[in-house]
């Protein structure tokens, strides 16, 4: 008999994940009811919001409880039904959990069309990422036609779409990653016009001199020291999409904000927080743009396909943190 | 004779304003050529901003050259004249600068109608403080009706002048002010719903009691400690309309922005800032409001007119800093 392995939260971490911090255990599966069907997980999404899921608190939504299963997307096939529009062999996308097997009503659970991309894909460029980059790129940062945009985490999974889709508004596209394979994948492989190393001692200075002309719309997935880079350069009536702040997400104690807020007045910026679940009326708008692109060969995703299975997941849940991945972090269950 | 009198910087302040920043001397006058016309300053207008125009490098305006006479608004009336629209004795308004004499070609400089509102509320009341708290609170807060207003420095020159604007609106207002009887006159004086006393050792909790339905608009004059009780309060898609960063304009060192600028991801803020130059379009319409809101005794100012004339004009402009000064700060020539 098959058992679902499940990846439930033991406890709330403080300050970096542990692997204490998950309780993996193979629990008796069950069937599905009426109005519902089951799903065999075969690709499990690592974002970097899981880290704020973990949290005791409001957030962007609520915290996964003690003992309840980690959530996240996951894409796999349908192995059993008992609902009219899903059925067995289907494959399916959604947020399901980090488990073997989910059981589901199939709200908020679209079919994932492998003749357009391939599985991993539909949690990977397709999935989180794609969304998050188009509707807060379009949506927020507004850039215009010959504006230079800087995104920041460029080589992360929502990063190098941005990138892509800014290149696309014709816009100049410089891309901040850690390191110089990361740097040189962003020009090589996504086409940023130029990429920065954080890890090199002079950000400012040589963000500057890849910003010649200022810098426009901020897509910001990063804040601390990087942001406070990005806001003396910005242009009068610059735009700041804030994506994410992932470099206060492990923090233990307040962490002060910007040392350049000021900018924001002196050069009258708009900084805005958006989530990619503010943008649900987009969805079909962006699912279908984006996949034009990636149709045309105009978008390309890099991801991280991981090995290891459910036992692996804090382990690679972890890298997300350190900069140890490149691209679209995914686990393969 | 008459002479000019010229309140000139004489260098850059380093901290708070000193005495010794300024020049203050007795110069010969000069007539009005063709097409030019002589204003007789009888008031000067204080403002938070003049600190920034002090200081080297970029900011929301060029910097006041060493040796230039210090810039400000200021009414008063003309004295001889070679302007075809404008005649001796004509009462006007506008940037001629801190001194007693000032020859204009007239661009940027408005007729002030003394039977609509007395001379000094033409750099009062009506003046850069009305015209900022309506621009900024309509445009950039966009507050709609039952929605909560807070308002920092709310006792000063554009803080009173927004509130009274926000409760026209319909909106539950709350001043943040230093000390009980600044305090008592919000809501005694100016009609805000509540005010709170940053100079209390709990801000965050008074903010908080204050706030039962949380914060959809903030209207930012202070920055540092005061947003940061402010943003922990925000409401999902919240605006932060950035008028001013008063806490910070002294600072000789950078200071942290603030400790709760996640609350911007977390809760979908808006934050912009906004200078009133901006909204050079909406004067007449402004204009026309504030004075239709001023006849109909919808609003009131509290202008602070000090004596002293031009000398005492360093020391008057301390007051802005210290939070000696209660509403718009204003200089009798």
């Amino acid at each position: 008999m098959t058992m679902n392995k499940t990846v439930r939260l033991a406890r709330r971490p403080h300050g970096e994940v542990q692997r204490e911090d998950f309780a993996i255990a193979e629990e008796a599966l069950s069937d599905p009811a009426e109005g519902q069907f089951r799903v065999r997980a075969e690709y499990v999404s690592l974002d970097p919001a899981m880290r704020g899921w973990m949290n005791e608190g409001k957030s962007y939504v609520p915290p996964v409880g003690i003992g309840e299963v980690m959530r996240g997307f996951v894409s796999g096939t349908v192995d059993a039904s008992r609902h009219a529009k899903f059925k067995e062999g289907d494959t399916v996308s959604g947020l399901l959990g980090v488990q073997s097997h989910a059981i589901t009503d199939g709200q908020g659970i679209a079919k994932a069309d492998t003749s357009l991309a391939p599985l991993q894909t539909w949690v990977g460029g397709l999935g989180m990422p794609g969304l998050t980059a188009y509707c807060g790129l379009t949506y927020v940062g507004e850039p215009k036609e010959g504006e230079t945009v800087v995104v920041s985490a460029a080589s992360g999974a929502v990063g190098q779409v941005v990138g892509q889709i800014a290149n696309i508004y014709g816009c100049r596209t410089v891309g901040i990653a850690g390191g110089p394979e990361k740097c040189a994948a962003l020009t090589d492989e996504f086409g940023f016009d130029a990429a920065v190393d954080y890890k090199k001692e002079w950000l400012a200075d040589d963000l500057k001199a890849a910003c010649s002309d200022g810098i426009d719309v901020n897509f910001e997935n990063v804040g601390g020291d990087i942001l406070d880079s990005v806001l003396p350069l910005m242009n009068f009536r610059g735009r700041i999409a804030i994506c994410g702040l992932i470099s206060a997400y492990n923090a233990t104690k307040p962490v002060p904000g910007p040392y350049n807020f000021r900018s924001i007045l002196v050069n009258r910026l708009r900084v805005q927080g958006f989530i990619v679940f503010d943008f649900l009326d987009k969805y079909p708008e962006a699912y279908k743009q984006l996949g034009t692109w990636y149709k045309q060969g105009k978008l390309k995703f890099r991801e991280d396909v991981r090995d290891g299975g459910l036992d692996a997941f804090p382990d690679v849940l972890k890298l997300l943190y350190s900069g140890g991945n490149f691209g679209k972090l995914i686990l393969k269950v």
